[in-house]
């Protein structure tokens, strides 16, 4: 089972992350991309490039999607589904939850079972400690995959809901695209002023952000009111003056979106008293 | 040196953590508030109480304001110094670079010698591991403060320019609400869709971004093209896919305004090529 022949379909910066990853752990690894020539160092390192999408899927009993969208796995595959197919794919190209739902259906409907992931890593972390890879659907499926996709990242099940990993993926990634706004703007705001960007970053940035982390993790809620400590008043105020200042040092104002969302919600807790 | 007595100006939420922390640290304290009736656990504690400004600027060489904003502390110090005043003054109250420059020349004008500062912490964990305080100001005047004020948190000098412990502060501020905002969105995004909110927090969002926060921080700029890896059409895609995944589970919009700042900066550097 762990050695089960393993079927790569895109070979973009992440496909290609994880058939290395695979091919690292000695997986029988079969690979596919769109445009050709992106094979050549898998190949050169054991895997075998399939011509055609139909003979990737028809190579082994696991395939897995890593392609731009959800649109572009449909165009992908399709052609390869034309008559009953069997087999199962784990799809690990991002997308919304509907399309995840839509998926497995779509699938479904062809007799491919089906396991919906989210890889919790970059290309240059695929595999490595702390990167770990997000699965839902049937449970009996993600224990039978979850042991030859080890080598890609630590196997988190959420829920048999196929809807599942993309929504907790889609989330995450929200998440990180919020504190990669926050350190735009903070290196926008210290390079327009003439501060030093790298010492900004090393002294002061990170260890604050890392200080941080776990206490806004924590507090992130939904709820139109915030708890006390927060003092709603005095971070409305504190978001005024950056967006201001901000302003006056000619930042770009759509990179302060994270500080309108920030101000958005305080005023509202000020608001609901 | 050491044991110069410290006045501390402004009770809210951040300045009674200051003074606490003094307190414990067997600091001789002396407090005031606009509105009275907030030192009375300190003053059991050992502080002083000043029924007025100038008594509490006058009871010691050093004074740390911590008030609201910028407007707040000319307001409440203004009245004390209408004559040639001395002292020193540690203005811990946010505010931005012009604000801080702006104070510095105020102040020197009275003959007040200026150090600004910016507190890395929320008060639960003033003077705990991990929290730092910028200052910014003449080099020789922060050598003098920063062993009697080092019990609220490591001290760090960052320049001579009075501006700079603001611009670092409100700079590190932004990226901290960046990570909030992206944390909030995260939340509203998994409740809205039906998911356990808890367990994504502690099992997916804060593994994701404490792996994240190191490769964000050094992979925060300002220029219109991004390193090859980042792959901007790619993020364009998913960026897209999650705004309209968030607006189809109800999430309001006003708090997706990361993802508007992360979209944007992804399409100019698709654009620069
Ligand atoms: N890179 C990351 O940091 C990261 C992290 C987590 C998750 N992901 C997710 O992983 C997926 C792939 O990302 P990536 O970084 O590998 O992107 P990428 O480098 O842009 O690669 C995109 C891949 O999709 C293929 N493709 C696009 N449209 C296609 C179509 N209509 N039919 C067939 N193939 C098509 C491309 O083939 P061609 O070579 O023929 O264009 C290429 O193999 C995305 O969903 C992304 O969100 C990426
Ligand atoms: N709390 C944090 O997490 C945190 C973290 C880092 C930095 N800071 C900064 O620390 C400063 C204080 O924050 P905080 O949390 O202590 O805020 P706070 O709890 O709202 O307290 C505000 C303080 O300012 C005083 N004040 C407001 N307007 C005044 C005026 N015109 N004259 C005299 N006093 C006035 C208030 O006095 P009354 O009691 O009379 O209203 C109160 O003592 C802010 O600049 C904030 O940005 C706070």
């Amino acid at each position: 089972m762990r050695h089960e022949r393993i079927s790569i379909v895109g070979l973009g910066a992440m496909g290609s992350a994880l058939a290395s990853a695979l091919l690292e752990a000695g997986r029988e690894v079969t690979v596919w991309n769109r445009t050709p020539g992106k094979a050549g160092e898998l190949v050169a390192r054991g895997a075998r490039e399939a011509s055609s999408v139909e003979e990737a899927i028809g190579a082994g009993g696991l395939t897995v999607a890593c392609l731009l969208d959800d649109a572009s796995v449909r165009e992908a595959l399709g052609p390869a589904l034309r008559k009953p197919a069997g087999g199962t794919l784990v799809n690990l190209t991002s997308g919304s939850v509907r399309q995840a739902r839509e998926l497995a259906g779509w699938l479904g409907g062809y007799g491919v079972r089906f396991l919906a992931g989210g890889i919790m890593a970059v290309p240059p972390t695929v595999g490595t400690e702390g990167s770990f890879i997000l699965y839902s659907g049937a449970r009996d499926l993600f224990d039978r995959v979850a042991p030859v996709l080890g080598p890609i990242g630590r196997p988190h099940w959420v829920g048999e809901d196929p809807g599942l990993a993309a929504l907790y993926d889609m989330a995450a990634l929200s998440g990180m695209y919020g504190m990669g706004a926050g350190a735009d703007h903070a290196v926008a705001l210290v390079h327009a002023e003439g501060g030093d960007v790298e010492t900004f970053k090393r002294e002061v940035l990170r260890p604050w952000m890392e200080q941080m982390l776990p206490i806004t993790v924590a507090g992130a809620d939904v709820s139109e009111s915030v708890p006390d400590e927060y003092n709603p008043a005095m971070q409305a105020t504190g978001l005024e003056t950056i967006l201001s200042a901000s302003a006056e040092a000619g930042v770009p104002a759509d990179l302060a979106g994270h500080l309108r969302s920030s101000l958005w919600r305080m005023q509202r807790a000020v608001t609901a008293g």
